[in-house]
């Protein structure tokens, strides 16, 4: 199945993933049920993984581009800390035919980022698509229906290749939503950064359920349950490259300050007995 | 309907509410459903919504206790804040004859606060029963199935008043939680005030819903809605009440910095870019 090439069928893509931690082999699965070809690389070996999952496993990213089957993606699924690493050593020689070469992906949680890198350092010929699928293997369980995929085609010639690579999305029904990548790092920062600093938190103070749990407590173990599945590497990623975080972690300090200050305002002049 | 006495059914006890805000409107529908007669008495005028629900207001404490139908149950329901004043106002020469005086109830967010100031203001010879449902009118609307009542009996000598009041919460499947007053205040403030201070601090941020929300930062809107949608008095009272909460808005503060240092650690010596 690994060697069976995306010419063979109209909408199938050959998909090469660098990056097979968690989220992508989520996304693996999902393509691989819609009829794709998965193969992968990453730093850390994932082959036994990958055979049951029916993903061809290269123990190198040059392995990886040295087949003679026509990779016609290349998803970018790495840490958001080690992406520049990983993209500086590619075998540029070996991703293809100038003209041809494969589409590049990436699922990063921030977008100004890897779209610079990915524009710096790839080759002026290959086009790029730039994504954020708003859920992972907690909240896309149940499918991927209305959940959001957010995206902005930084530099796309072939139309033909990423139209197909976001029919993958639209197929499992999720929303579609075409925004620059700096509305995106911007609301993210609002909202994400948010949504994982407060199930950090929540992680640092140890909270646990109690006989007599609210239901709003219970929502927030849950956050900080599904927050820390995430990596922490993840989580920083949010922060160091995203340069509308620190403002809103700042804003969160400040929040905390001003609750605390109505907290200790004592009405009417009345002193706690 | 207001004008029947208790003394007609054997299970319906003829309660009376002193604070008829948000919440005790909430407990009172449940209790006119399941047939027991509610009278009631607050700050500000009610007559309106209670003529409405089926309750008989009364525009004074002194006026409530001056009918000649006796009250079963004192139900108090006033915010924590003002607890105190209310309480010490009762109108002591008119609650009920020593050894037939109303079994006192409360309903405050916070426990040992009520308890110690119940046993040091009512007569000796009254009855009480330290309460805190842990649900409201938004996490109860569906039903009060599962959701825990937490309470001690303080000083009760008239069991069958006290189950009898109970039964009203068995009935609805509430989950019965017996426990000290103390146990509830520091389980509460590692829980419920936790819950209400990430609230209050959603809310002072203003964040807002964007087009590419996350599960995570759903469950987040969602918890700043209920828990503004509690007075701030509530909140206040929560804080200055129980005796744990300061530590524990403490830990959430150092939690906050040892997140921040650790966002700031760069892993691997290196620098963002
Ligand atoms: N988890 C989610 O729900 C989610 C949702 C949307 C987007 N994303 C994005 O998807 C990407 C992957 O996320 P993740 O959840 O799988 O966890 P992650 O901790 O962000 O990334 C793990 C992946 O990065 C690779 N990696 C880490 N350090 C590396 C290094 N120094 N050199 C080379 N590769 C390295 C790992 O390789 P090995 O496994 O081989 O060690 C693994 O494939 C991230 O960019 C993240 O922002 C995640
Ligand atoms: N909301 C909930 O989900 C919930 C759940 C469990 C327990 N509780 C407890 O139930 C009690 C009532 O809560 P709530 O949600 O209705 O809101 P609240 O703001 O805590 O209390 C409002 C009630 O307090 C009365 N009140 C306020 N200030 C007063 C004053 N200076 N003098 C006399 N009465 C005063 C109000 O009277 P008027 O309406 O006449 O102005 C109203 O009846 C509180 O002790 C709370 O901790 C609430």
């Amino acid at each position: 199945m690994a060697s069976s090439s995306s010419s063979s069928s109209p909408t199938c893509l050959r998909i090469g993933i660098i990056g097979f931690g968690t989220f992508a082999q989520f996304l693996a699965r999902t393509m691989l049920k819609q009829g794709h070809v998965v193969v992968a690389t990453s730093r850390s070996d994932h082959s036994d993984l990958s055979s049951r999952m029916g993903v061809k496993f290269y123990r190198s990213i040059g392995d990886m581009f040295s087949e003679t089957d026509r990779i016609d993606v290349v998803l970018l699924s790495m840490s958001i800390l080690s992406m520049a690493d990983v993209v500086r050593s590619l075998p540029f020689d070996r991703l293809g035919r100038s003209g041809d070469l494969p589409l590049f992906v990436d699922v990063l949680s921030v977008k100004e980022y890897p779209r610079d890198l990915l524009l710096q350092v790839l080759p002026e010929e290959a086009d790029i698509l730039c994504t954020h699928p708003m859920f992972g293997p907690e909240s896309g369980r149940e499918g991927w229906k209305g959940l959001p995929l957010v995206y902005e085609r930084v530099r796309i010639r072939n139309q033909n290749i990423c139209q197909k690579y976001l029919q993958i999305f639209e197929t499992e029904d999720c929303r579609m939503v075409e925004l620059s990548c700096e509305e995106h790092d911007k609301m993210a920062a609002k909202s994400q950064f948010i949504t994982h600093t407060i199930g950090r938190v929540l992680s640092e103070m140890d909270i646990k359920s109690t006989p007599m749990d609210t239901k709003g407590f219970q929502t927030l173990l849950q956050l900080r349950d599904n927050t820390t599945k995430d990596s922490f590497d993840l989580y920083r990623g949010l922060y160091q490259h995203n340069r509308f975080a620190k403002e809103e972690l700042e804003k969160l300090e400040l929040a905390i300050r001003t609750v605390r200050e109505k907290l200790l305002d004592v009405p009417n002049g009345k002193e706690h007995s």
